[in-house]
């Protein structure tokens, strides 16, 4: 009976895609156990590497250490080495010393690579192949290494120094006849990345260049590795929810699988630091005091004011930040930019401040508050289109973390500049009337 | 000597990539007529082709239309498509009608089909292939038609009636002998997508199960295209930018190339509406005047609990637009992600709250004062972390255009209600004493 089962789910379990499989496994509970009896390491390696990694440590604790052991082993060294780095040093030695020694190795070299570089991100699976070879050669070495490796559709050239030399695609074989040789047929000027470039960089050129794969070299020139087209995906999607985490001040919780204790610790420190800088504006709002009380009206309007400004702020900041995601800084100029945005934001401070001029002087019948206001946005809006667009650059040219550049504190450094323009203006137009 | 010069050109140019070569030109002035000249029209399809839209307007208009017409015969249908859905009706059809009936038939269909579909961004330029086949038919097939496919890594079995029946990869036929049938080696469960689809779902699909092209089918079954994994690396970012233009407020404009006028006439509406939202604000600050006048302290805490409270909410914003962009609300399901969010919100409510509390009494000496705002604080973050998750998710349900959701809409929607909460807990606490 068991063994009946067991052959029937595995019919229909092994007939669903990797991706499938893993979210039919992640909706058992107890019956998991019977998962990991049923398919053999390898075939759980596929179900393992479509896993998030908080999920690949909780079923990890869960595999006894011989069967994970050839589960890791059947998986790419790239996505092993994705698992371990989440990992505690303890339990990845550990881990480590139960894999074959070879597939143990690729994966501890790609742990040193600094994360978020190429080296960190590369697969060691890849064809490599020689100029001197036939065509027919090669296929039939495809044929015996083509299962193993995760790209077979572009095949590096290789020196007898490991260097790369050129590349050919499989449309470029199929194409040509089969007795000639790969020299004939490929290109050697190569489009190549290095093991310490950062991988915004190279997912951007996968995406510029259309490429199913780039190669990455080493600093002696050779062949250390492939970053695939899948790969790229997952770094701009992940480079994204980063841009977006740094705008809205809520960075690395996002993704809505964190946990609601987690997302706080997270976000709490952010809100309370800016609720410290939130007292400079109570300080602000003090010292013109004197000003507040000759027109009280003033008070009205600051939380309109101040808005404004922080809104404009986060348009800028999200042009920049998207500019230096998408590298179109470089193509642009920094300056063009810069002067871009501000005069973008004189321009909607001039609109914005007629209007409001017009629309105070309607509602309350006074010229003078709808001056002050209008002109104050004016100011404040150029302002605030400059600091919102400089200071994330700024950030990245000293190299500090990027976090510091989000929203929330661009927001709140537009609110003390915009309060103390707008209470400059109002007290010099005041004192000159 | 103008022979001469050509050849030299044609061979720097052409050894370079597409992406580079169009690089180049774009440095060019007045010498973009001389490449014209010394390219085919064939040639220069690729260079045009990696051009950005805006930048392939301006060039077509330089063109002959002969040259162009054969410029655009030799694009794939869905780069032509792209392209001509930028241009003025007239122009559009005045090209289609220049170009070769058969492309210009490709492109129309794919004009056809709703902007931003499976149907607009797919390509009609796949190989097809027939379960009778055998491989070495197929490898046939290829050499003669695998130069005009965009890719020929994945071959697409469709039966008589053309309806799709299996999918077979490179590697697959490679690694099978080549006399067996392509119905030996292919898939017969193919994941597809339908013509409608909304292309940020075909791209997720794509990047879920690591795919290098998905078919498209019609509503008849019938296999219409494929998308390719470039063309998903292309409507992830440009989704991410539109996500960020939403929690900015500034959607359609964060692109630098974007000249500064047409940026802020996309944004300016945006912030004259919230500066006309604003005047809610002041209208509440006018409700509470004799509150205020009773304790005119509180006046300089307003801009500190506003702003918490929208800092609060942006962040669950990035989160709610995020969990929608990258379908995991679908996976964890709607109220766990509001949930989550109140809690956290509440949680950093409470640290908050308790911490600025004791700030003020150790500031101001004053534990009224302080008790008042840090309440406040606290239910006004709770608030706030639920507006924010709940008014895109209302709006995506409602099939309204996201872009009402925008972050600076929801700071507005905090501040009013945060101050609403302020000055009513403010009254009560300083009347019940």
């Amino acid at each position: 009976l068991q063994q009946e089962r067991m052959e029937a789910f595995r019919e229909l379990f092994l007939d669903l895609h990797p991706a499938d499989q893993a979210e039919v496994f992640l909706e058992l509970d107890e019956e998991r156990a019977v998962v990991y009896e049923f398919l053999s390491p390898e075939e759980f390696a596929e179900v393992f590497d479509s896993f998030e990694p908080e999920v690949q440590k909780e079923v990890a604790l869960q595999l006894n250490d011989q069967y994970a052991a050839e589960v890791y082993n059947n998986m790419y060294a790239d996505d092993v080495a994705d698992f371990l780095g989440e990992l505690e040093p303890r339990q990845m030695t550990h881990i480590l010393q139960a894999m074959d020694q070879e597939d143990a190795n690729d994966v501890r070299e790609l742990l040193a690579y600094e994360d978020k570089t190429a080296g960190a991100i590369m697969t060691k699976e890849f064809v490599s192949i020689k100029a001197t070879d036939t065509i027919d050669e090669v296929i039939d070495h495809l044929r015996r290494e083509g299962p193993d490796a995760e790209t077979i559709y572009y095949l590096y050239v290789v020196d007898e120094e490991e260097k790369l030399a050129g590349v050919a695609s499989i449309r470029d074989l199929i194409v040509a006849d089969s007795d000639r040789t790969v020299s004939e047929v490929m290109s050697s000027r190569v489009v190549s990345v290095h093991v310490e470039d950062d991988q915004e960089e190279v997912a951007q050129l996968i995406q510029k260049y259309d490429f199913l794969a780039t190669p990455v070299i080493d600093s002696e020139g050779r062949l250390a590795g492939i970053v695939t087209v899948d790969d790229a995906l997952d770094v701009l999607a992940e480079e994204a929810s980063e841009d977006i985490g740094e705008i809205s001040g809520s960075r690395g919780s996002t993704d809505v699988s964190v946990n609601a204790f987690k997302a706080a610790r997270l976000r709490a420190p952010w809100i309370i630091l800016l609720m410290f800088l939130g007292l400079f504006t109570a300080q602000v709002i003090g010292w013109f005091e004197s000003t507040l009380e000759s027109v009280v009206l003033l008070a009205a309007f600051i939380p309109m004011i101040m808005g404004s400004a922080g809104n404009t702020g986060t348009q800028s900041l999200a042009v920049s930040v998207r500019a230096l995601a998408t590298g179109n800084i470089e193509r642009k100029g920094l300056w063009r930019t810069i002067s871009r945005e501000f005069s973008t934001g004189i321009m909607i401070g001039v609109a914005s401040g007629i209007v409001i001029t017009i629309l105070l002087y309607l509602f309350y019948g006074e010229p003078l508050i709808g001056v002050i206001v209008g002109f104050s946005i004016m100011i404040s809006l150029g302002m605030a289109s400059v600091i919102g667009t400089l200071v994330p650059l700024v950030i990245n040219k000293l190299k500090l973390d990027p976090a510091i550049a989000s929203g929330p504190f661009i927001t709140t450094l537009t609110d003390i500049i915009s309060l103390l323009i707008y209470f400059t203006v109002a007290s010099s137009l005041i004192q000159s009337i």
